[in-house]
């Protein structure tokens, strides 16, 4: 670990992609003298972050993913972007280690200097996740990277949590077997600033249109998130590297409509407020949880509760009684 | 304001509705005072709530709201049932009165004996107006009523806040002008348990028809909350009583449903614990804002977040060892 920040900012800043993957592993350090250095870090990059696109990609695991991500990756690259995926994967949090990001699941991207994988951050909870990527995003403009890519599953808030860290959120969806859609969890439609139906190739190709017909009309359902944006739904093979230029094109076109009516700005400034009190609320909670007088009261309030022996409101006073008395 | 908490209980358990009007006053008051005497009503009065089905109504003005109320109010009153009907108004914050829950817009219903209809609590947060509602409702299930119906505008939170209050929630819609649909906001097509589409009379009715098909649709294309129950989409008329009988059989069916794969009593354990959370969390926030070393430092944390000079995580930590300190 190092013990010049400057000297790692310097670094960071030079586009060394040593140096960046250093500071991302001092962010997320669990090791209490890491924090401030982490800050000092973070602070004096902060003037060089903000210049990228910043991309959100979901599905479930078969949705091809990887692949999809690769093809755009390689494309963004070809057209001298520099590229950087990270990953937000609650479930590394059961198995200690990362599922997503790795590398070699994108092998070619893998190899390529304008490129940086970097897989999620293990054993912490969504919370802490998404904290230690929004940081190392931070890192990663940074150091140059002009697009950042956060890869996530759709599993639990997971999405929702990507959705509030990102300029753009893509839905990567398949058809089913059969005429059957997959299903999209709920909220999730919500917070698509597209969908794109992958593996629309060869016998598949007719109900892929199908599928795009049927989510257009659902999303017409729907109110839209901005009033500038109807969310298109897009058809593309990551395979044979179909559609990818479009998705591409579709998402300079959200960049630049919200830039020009100022939701952009709006929406960054937005999500940087709604990070800090996030985080306020979180330690806050595990403040009062871990509380000396407050943490014993919990289960058999909690209990009492459930069982209908007292109410909700009650339980709530007795437990806040206990907190400001300590 | 009665001095008697054990009188007043008596007298909502007789079903005196002077004393249940009396006993939501009380757990409405902001006296300091009537908060212990609340307590204790609520809590001598929990044994005997519970007993009703609590069902949410949700739609924007102009769908009919009031007159689709008062034709299955007094279709339940005509099958024997006692119904209270409460109300979630989040805009009386700023009216300082309700607009909802007004007697004069349910004339019928308000001369009957065996209902009950209670405007939204005034000039509130939507935490606060949440918390009196669910209260009335376990006095007014105290009090022998056996439906309780909690009925919101679709306004920011308030359709999530009732949604969690209840063991139905139904969704009220009608098709435009022309063959637009109106659009439904964004999470609330995931939280009905079934959309009705009132006014699918005359002229209307092919329209109806095809706007429940939509809806359908759009529904297939979501995961379904519970693996036990598609959502339907109805039609009615309140205006003719036409399918008012069809949605009442429909939350039976939905009770019966969810009793018998044991959905229905874990979803009100649920409910209870989170509305605890909810009102711990809501406190300790308040608690935090209106901390004397905190509360000078939010705004310029806040612009240095919004405008950049600060990472959210920094000013977080800041904020937060200002109360630590305190």
């Amino acid at each position: 670990m190092p013990t010049n920040t400057t000297h790692l900012a310097a670094g960071v800043r030079s586009g060394n992609i040593r140096s960046l993957a250093k500071a991302i592993t001092l962010i997320e350090s669990r090791n209490p003298d890491h924090g401030a250095k982490a800050t000092e870090l973070l602070d004096s990059l902060l003037p060089h972050t903000g210049n990228s696109i910043r991309v959100g990609i979901s599905g479930v695991p078969g949705v091809g993913k990887s692949t999809f991500i690769e093809a755009l990756g390689m494309n963004l690259i070809g057209r001298g972007r520099k590229v950087a995926i990270l990953a937000v994967d609650p479930s590394s949090q059961l198995s200690g280690g990362s599922i997503l990001g790795d590398k070699t699941r994108m092998e070619e991207l893998a190899r390529e200097h304008n490129a940086f994988i970097r897989p999620s951050p293990a054993g912490d909870t969504l919370g802490g996740v998404a904290r230690k990527t929004r940081e190392a995003m931070l890192l990663c403009e940074a150091a140059g990277f002009d697009v950042i890519i956060v890869e996530t599953v759709g599993v639990g808030q997971s999405e929702i949590t990507v959705a509030s860290m990102v300029d753009f959120f893509l839905l990567l969806q398949i058809t089913g077997a059969g005429d059957e859609l997959q299903g999209i969890k709920k909220g999730v439609m919500e917070i698509a600033d597209a969908i794109i139906i992958n593996k629309a190739e060869g016998d598949n190709r007719p109900r892929a249109e199908l599928a795009r017909k049927q989510y257009q009309n659902a999303l017409h359902l729907l109110k839209p998130k901005s009033r500038n944006w109807i969310v298109p739904v897009l058809l593309c093979s990551a395979l044979k590297h179909q559609g990818i230029t479009e998705t591409w094109q579709t998402v300079l076109e959200f960049v630049d409509t919200m830039r020009e009516h100022g939701e952009f700005e709006q929406k960054r400034r937005l999500q940087a407020s709604d990070w800090m009190w996030a985080q306020v609320m979180d330690e806050l909670k595990s403040l009062f949880m871990t509380d000396k007088k407050v943490a014993p009261l919990i289960d058999p309030l909690q209990t009492a509760v459930s069982t209908g022996t007292t109410t909700p409101g009650a339980a709530a006073q007795r437990l806040l009684e206990a907190f400001k008395r300590h």
